[in-house]
């Protein structure tokens, strides 16, 4: 898929192209600052199974990768991220004003590119996928520093904020490939689960890894009150009166200031256990995904779709 | 057209509802606060000269006010203005992620509406027209402060920020009317120089008009150091070393604090003429409007077109 992956950065650098000075240098390094590319590797993978259009599946793929780009910008705005992908953020570079307007004209080039597709069926994921991440986010943001809440809860919001995106790119890609419907749903649904694994090990790793791995300081949920997987987790294990159920309860509900004591509480939820119950959860993520894989002929296409799948699973940054 | 655009409000509504107690009743009160819908308007006239498929055509204008109420929830927070349509802007009620949130969500809404009207040039031009609007406002930030630039730079700020999306409805609407090609580039080119006016009186307006009758403070451009035509006609007309000159330069420049002067200097650029001048340009755009109407056959489509250039015109708020 190298070759391929190639042509989708081609359009990707092409498409962020703004004719304004200031702002061309900015975007272009942010588009490049580049990630792994996953979405559009897994919007060529669904394809290969079927018809392989190359030329709208690279322009979907682009537009995939630029509406993951648009929405990571606007969140790294809300968030106040100062590092992504160990580089400064872009907010932490200019006003917060241009921030928002450069995350605006990315969603523009991504909505261009979905209707470069001439595919209605695309526009129509693409638009409904972008409706479901911000209702991811804004759930995030309005689910923040509530320690009490139940797992369901949890799963709606990294579905709309992580796994929408994953799903819309498998199903772009068999829609484009003219998979028959049967087929569409199932790769959907694969890469759903695929991505709801994809975000409860990044969950994990946000507690496990420091700086060095991920380009970010450890323990940014807990700092930002949001809950996760882990903090759950945690929370169940502590029995009632346990001072460090009072510690996390402060930490997510933003009323803890101390470092030393934050530093502390992510140290004990390490040493707890419930990282290798998390990992374990994304797991069978990872093995429902796979069982949707069955419908799928092609021996070569699903045998690159399970690595795709293992691969979210056992990454370390 | 009165019992369409009611249809229209509809479907506004419906897309705008969230599923989130805070958010929806900020949400359904910002899209419900309405401006005139000059855009679904626009739109409507343009299909109503061909074949008047009204279903596309309610959907599609729903999402063009939605583009602009979205579009507008950014420009507001980027302008911190906390006043909009005389109602406090929702960025002066909640935290500034929020409403960056809100926005996407809204643009998301405005492309699944674009998407459902199935037709793969209207998604096209939707998706530009984003893009234009993005480029137009990128350029009012990036050019302000800055008195000394040309009247083509201007131009090119306000069809990206206003005219675009003018043109964007009449295009859309004789796209799906079915109108020939060159119909659809004279509905365009029409639409394109009523917005051009439209943005020209708003400038005029603001200079001209106190909170009363615009629901904001006058000289808000000003303040925020946007040039606009009145004020560079206002620079025109200063001889080098006029002492005027210079206070404008301060105040565009953001280096003068004093509400008085700023009060003085507004009172001198409305005494000075230039506001007229300014209205004749922009009356000449309507002119050049309505020339490119001579293709249209029905006479009832082409007066209602030729009405709402007018008021684009005459418009006092």
């Amino acid at each position: 898929m190298g070759a391929d992956l190639e042509r989708v950065e081609a359009r990707i650098e092409v498409a962020a192209t703004i004719d304004l000075p200031f702002v061309s240098a900015l975007v272009a390094d942010l588009v490049q600052a580049g990630g792994k590319r996953l979405r559009p590797l897994l919007l060529l993978l669904a394809g290969r199974a079927y018809m392989y259009d190359l030329d709208r599946l690279v322009t979907a793929a682009a537009g995939v990768e630029l509406l993951h780009t648009a929405s990571l910008i606007h969140d790294d705005n809300i968030d106040r991220s100062a590092l992504r992908r160990g580089r400064p953020t872009l907010n932490s570079k200019i006003d917060s004003s241009a921030v928002i307007l450069i995350g605006d004209y990315l969603f523009a080039q991504s909505a261009m590119l979905a209707a470069a597709t001439e595919n209605t069926r695309v526009v129509a994921i693409f638009a409904s996928t972008l409706s479901d991440i911000c209702d991811g986010q804004l759930r995030e943001m309005f689910d923040a520093h509530q320690l009490d809440q139940g797992r369901a809860q949890y799963e709606r919001r990294i579905y709309g904020k992580t796994a929408s995106l994953f799903a819309a790119a498998a199903e772009m890609g068999a829609v484009i490939g003219q998979a028959p419907p049967a087929h569409v749903r199932s790769l959907r649904a694969f890469a759903t689960d695929v991505g709801m694994a994809f975000q409860i090990i990044d969950d994990v790793l946000d507690l496990r890894e420091g700086s060095d791995t991920l380009g970010k300081p450890a323990g940014q949920d807990l700092r930002q009150g949001t809950v996760t997987l882990p903090s759950m987790l945690f929370a169940e294990t502590l029995p009632q009166g346990d001072p460090r159920r009072a510690c996390l309860d402060r930490v997510i509900s933003g009323d803890e200031d101390s470092e030393k004591v934050i530093d502390e509480l992510i140290a004990a939820v390490r040493s707890s256990g419930v990282l290798d119950t998390a990992t374990n959860v994304a797991a069978d993520f990872v093995v429902r995904a796979k069982n949707h894989l069955n419908v799928i002929s092609d021996a070569g296409s699903r045998e690159l779709l399970e690595q795709f799948a293992d691969a979210a699973l056992s990454r370390t940054s």
